[in-house]
């Protein structure tokens, strides 16, 4: 048994899904889907990949109300509490603070223990964390699990906010980057984690050139959005570094897992800042570590990235879920709705993606501008097509 | 009161339609379809536009077995006696021949004659037939008609094969030619036809180079595929010109119009040469003349045509029965099903059309490949896609 009724894990699945319309919509973005028809979606992907490791009942999904009946539809073991809805868009900050609230509530009712009154030495305050995002790909899942279990074991010893950055195989200018301080010698050198880093900076997505001086230098990690931190340290992290946030959430805290969650949310959400986790903490907190990992992670974010992991014929064409025949044509991504059959002569480079009655024809190398395309949509033909 | 009940009209509509694959299907080709959105289907608009010249119980639709019944639907007015059935494709030859003798038994009926007792004299003999296409486009119907009008009292006056030429636009490569001969001394000119000419040759679809000279010299018209003619002229046409032909209808030609009709033609049909009219009669015939026409006509006979007749945005492009938001796309043709949305991108000059599981994706200028690729997704896919 390598589950711990003491882990907890945190999956945001809020996204709406506009990178990759039409293929993903607005009714069913991208977490939903099963990318690589293996009949599991890429959520479910995300629930199965910390079953091990998390008891199902410790897994809490943060989405939009819109999409509470879907999930609890794809993961049917999920009971009704288990999905946090927020009432409005704030970025992973508010939605991890929520999910921090939701989940300290739980243990302080379980140790007896007031929000007023929080005792960190009992033994149900001792409580791991793993924030994941639900439409990531990961392909060695045994590789991820054993990181999170090092990451797991890693902050329960020191109060530390752990997390992944994946080993660059490319100058990847889609991701953030961390970079890390290799230096043995370093002040933290006394905790002597094993291939557990201090980290550096956090830094934006670089240009082209940038990247390429990244990926030489070898300190330079992507930045994969998956945290692993010890419930007493993110809530003393959120306390300190985003008390406008924290304290939000503080007000109600005992009414997490009552009736009354869902209006004391409804109340406070949006009122919370527009804030990434990244940005509110991760750059401001001076115990961040990072593990340096590689596990074949990718977090889908692009038709390039898709195309990228997708398996391609010899001329370099991949299809999706569909049936595609190629005259002339080399480094297309076709994706039609299950059974169809695409024709596809004389284009290079494009994404060809039918799906609910749009069809898109667009460079690979144009794809930042289908956000653009899905707000043209919506406002010529009125939400008809979102 | 123009229609005259001795005016028939033979529409060819046997055509599988790949051309316009897949918007096109063998289970529905090009015929049958409303091509410009006006609610008619290219055969419901020609049988209109025969309708003042011809009383619609003389209306013969010659077809493949299989549309018979999409026939009855579209022309409720056509009852199943009119629809004559080819058991296989042997271009328009056999299936004038066909229609030929099955009018041919009807007038005989009419005069109380028999196949062998054929007195051209009787006035139930005295019959004009004019055959088209199912799936031309011509868009001044009027003009039409009055040229119809001419030809027909002209065959009706003169042992004459008449036919359509148009007066041609442009260098099109995609037409075959009539070259008439416009010497006012020629022997003819006894017949004071005003603006019907002798025909010199015919001509098959030439290069640019040839298709520009056509233009330029002024002899040269399109050859519309529209003929006109007396029952009795083409009759003896078919006799002397194509008796491998004529003569195994003659066999028969009592059985038409009888419950006999089909087996016999079952068994005919298929011994006749596969030829075309123009080859088979019109080259050989020294008795053929030409109206020069021009009332918007085309043959619809490639994508190249059906954008050239339709209306284009500002960047040339054309979208039928679709939405569709285009961005740096220029000259491109769009269809999907009916109340679906496009968004191009960064393509030029392009075929994008989607219907019933199949969206093809082709350059304009490669559309003669299309019938390729359909026997490539009928191979492929054991004609799933047909």
């Amino acid at each position: 048994m390598t589950e711990n009724k003491n882990n907890y894990c945190v999956i945001m699945a809020g996204g709406v899904g506009s990178r990759f319309w039409p293929y993903s919509r607005a009714d069913k973005p991208k977490q939903f889907l099963d990318f690589f028809g293996t009949g599991r979606s890429l959520l479910q992907m995300t629930v199965d990949r910390f079953r091990p490791l998390v008891p199902i009942e410790n897994v809490f999904i943060v989405t939009n109300v819109a999409y509470k009946e879907l999930i609890l539809e794809q993961v049917p073991d999920l009971v009704e509490g288990q999905i946090l809805c927020e009432p409005a868009r704030r970025n992973t900050a508010p939605c991890i603070a929520y999910a921090t609230s939701h989940i300290r509530a739980i243990c302080l009712r379980k140790a007896g223990l007031t929000a007023a009154n929080q005792d960190w030495s009992r033994p149900e305050m001792q409580v791991n964390i793993v924030v994941a995002a639900s439409d990531h790909l990961i392909l060695e899942e045994d590789k991820f699990r054993d990181t999170i279990r090092k990451a797991f074991d890693f902050v329960s010893k020191h109060k530390a906010i752990a997390t992944l950055g994946m080993t660059p195989t490319r100058p990847e200018t889609g991701y953030g980057y961390i970079q890390f301080i290799r230096d043995e010698s370093n002040e933290m050198e006394h905790l002597n984690p094993k291939d557990i880093y201090p980290v550096k900076t956090f830094t934006e997505k670089p240009n082209l050139e940038m990247a390429k001086v990244f990926l030489e230098s070898g300190d330079f990690l992507w930045n994969s959005g998956i945290f692993i931190w010890n419930l007493q340290t993110i809530s003393e992290a959120f306390r300190y570094l985003l008390p406008e946030v924290a304290d939000r959430f503080r007000e109600g805290e005992l009414l997490m897992g009552t009736d009354e969650e869902e209006a004391f949310i409804e109340q406070i959400f949006p009122k919370c800042p527009n804030i990434s986790i990244d940005y509110g903490i991760m750059e401001k907190a001076d115990n961040v570590f990072v593990l340096p990992s590689s596990f074949g992670w990718s977090d889908l974010g692009t038709w390039g990235s898709l195309y990228e992991l997708s398996e391609k014929d010899t001329s370099l064409n991949v299809s999706l879920h569909s049936n595609a025949l190629f005259y002339d044509a080399r480094g297309n991504v076709v994706t039609l709705e299950p059974g169809k059959l695409a024709v596809v002569q004389g284009v290079d480079d494009m994404i060809i993606a039918e799906q609910k009655g749009v069809l898109l024809v667009c460079k690979k190398a144009e794809e930042q501008r289908i956000k653009q395309f899905v707000a043209d949509a919506q406002e010529k033909f009125k939400g008809k097509f979102n």
